[in-house]
């Protein structure tokens, strides 16, 4: 099955696929379509002059294009693949050189934002259908993709209303062809779910590097040397490009707020068992929380192996 | 260096170890001990009588015995492996058993607590010397543990005020050979790190997935689905034995409800910026917190792999 998914397909699924912006997402979006040769021709754009020569010395698209209007006349599929706050300012860019009937659709971390932003300046004879693979490491930049990434990850497929059906099913099978699984939800719907499997987490690790590295009693040394015994793990997700999740933040808020309101409320609970001594409460809890990591392994989601096979220095 | 390491000393450290509690750590003692032949004899005793069985079926000690005392009896090392808040109730059950100038350590990530507990109910004649090596996984149990656990992680050696300079170097060597970087503090110092570096990070990963098990809005199954936004992260330590960490929150009350304060001051003021939209304020603290990783993978905490090699399921 794996193995089946990573040859080409016998006939593309399109004419000529146009990834604007070649970061971490947009170039594993690139080289996955070359492998499986999900369309004809796959052309790549990006804002960074240097960007665009890194992925012309890379090799991995049929052609580089600086200028984004150029680069998208003629193609069927467009995929914007730029921090979700840049959406509204590259789509106005885009919109008049989009051929007739071409389909736009972008990898944000957020899709009501994206939908507000796009959908009143693309013209009307295209179909606008956001997508978001869930999908990442904490790496960034052209040299940060490969093919792999998106295989047995979710990608969430959002629609606005009045979507054409085969437009959306076009999307899909897309993202099919890429590995992932495809699931199809509202926008609002996925801004909220983001919102507690992503946002919030985020921005908890974030918060919590930052208040390690104020800290006056334990210096920054200490920090580092001692991270194997949990915050390591925050530092992971909080190396993640800051551009990017300021703009999730900022276009995302009052479903982020909900649930670090949640989360907040719930914390205050656990503060108080701690101050009290409620040992029961503080068991309960945890035991819990084991079965949620035993459906996400189970689901294929994570690896079983201990520590994510960090291992020690001795391991051979 | 790292494959010197693995060889058996030529001299053994110690005569008789013995290890009280074989779960992960304890279980791992035992296996680079005698791996290393860091005692001459290392007996294993588990207030469990399976899983003293499952340790004689696994063949990893010298003797398994059930009673403690007569398990520490003529032992010149004898370590704690088990939850903080058995401390206690494990000391009184040994302390007519050990030998005269014995040395009693443990591997608690709390140590105040395990000072508190000891030190009145150990003979005179014995000298008490607690670490804990900042090191593990989220499995439990004597089948979860392995001989380089400890490989390139730190030990933190916590002696008492007034304890013999010989017996804390006697424990530091004892750490050093099974691996680890060895540095020394006092309790009250220990559990201050640990509360930023490990009991919060635990205490905010038990309580995001508590938060996300408990919406109606978003089902457990899409919280299980799209946990690899980030999400997944939290799972793995909140994952982690319920018992041990009960124990940790209930004996690191004040270090832990004094980071935690902090924390939460600094959470405030991160839902301030979003909610005001303050991208500028967002972006800082997202750039500031990219160095801090850089640092831990620098020295050897952490793996530089993306994603810590967890891959897509297309990967070879």
């Amino acid at each position: 099955m794996a193995e089946t998914e990573l040859q080409p397909l016998s006939a593309p699924l399109f004419e000529r696929l146009t990834v604007i912006g070649a970061g971490l997402i947009g170039s594993s979006i690139v080289r996955v379509a070359k492998q499986r040769a999900l369309a004809r021709e796959v052309i790549v754009t990006d804002r960074s002059p240097s960007v665009c020569d890194r992925v012309r010395q890379l090799g991995i698209a049929d052609q580089v294009i600086d200028d984004p209007a150029a680069a998208v006349a003629g193609s069927d599929l467009v995929i914007l693949c730029v921090p979700v706050g840049a959406s509204a300012e590259v789509g106005a860019e885009i919109t008049d050189a989009l051929a007739l009937g071409a389909i736009v659709s972008d990898v944000g971390s957020v899709k009501s934002a994206v939908v507000d932003a796009l959908a009143p300046i693309l013209p009307k004879h295209v179909h606008l259908i956001p997508a978001h693979p869930v999908a990442g490491t904490e790496y960034s930049g052209p040299d940060a993709g490969f093919s792999t990434l998106f295989g047995n990850r979710w990608c969430i497929v959002t629609p606005p209303e009045d979507a054409d059906p085969q437009a959306v099913e076009r999307v899909r099978e897309f993202w099919k062809a890429c590995g992932a699984n495809v699931e199809t939800m509202t926008p609002a719907h996925h801004d909220l779910v983001l919102a507690i499997t992503s946002h919030v987490p985020h921005l908890i690790a974030y918060n919590i590097v930052g208040t390690a590295a104020d800290l006056e009693e334990v210096t920054q040394s200490e920090v580092i040397k001692f991270s194997a015994g949990g915050f390591r793990d925050f530092t992971r997700i909080a190396a993640s490009d800051p551009t990017m999740w300021r703009d999730i933040f900022l276009n995302n808020k009052e479903a982020v707020l909900e649930m670090l309101g949640r989360f907040n409320e719930d914390l205050a609970a656990l503060q108080r068992m701690i101050r009290w001594g409620d040992g029961q409460g503080l068991f309960d809890l945890f035991t819990r929380t084991r079965a949620i990591r035993r459906s996400i392994i189970e689901q294929g989601q994570e690896t079983i192996e201990p520590d994510f096979g960090r291992g020690g220095s001795n391991d051979p």
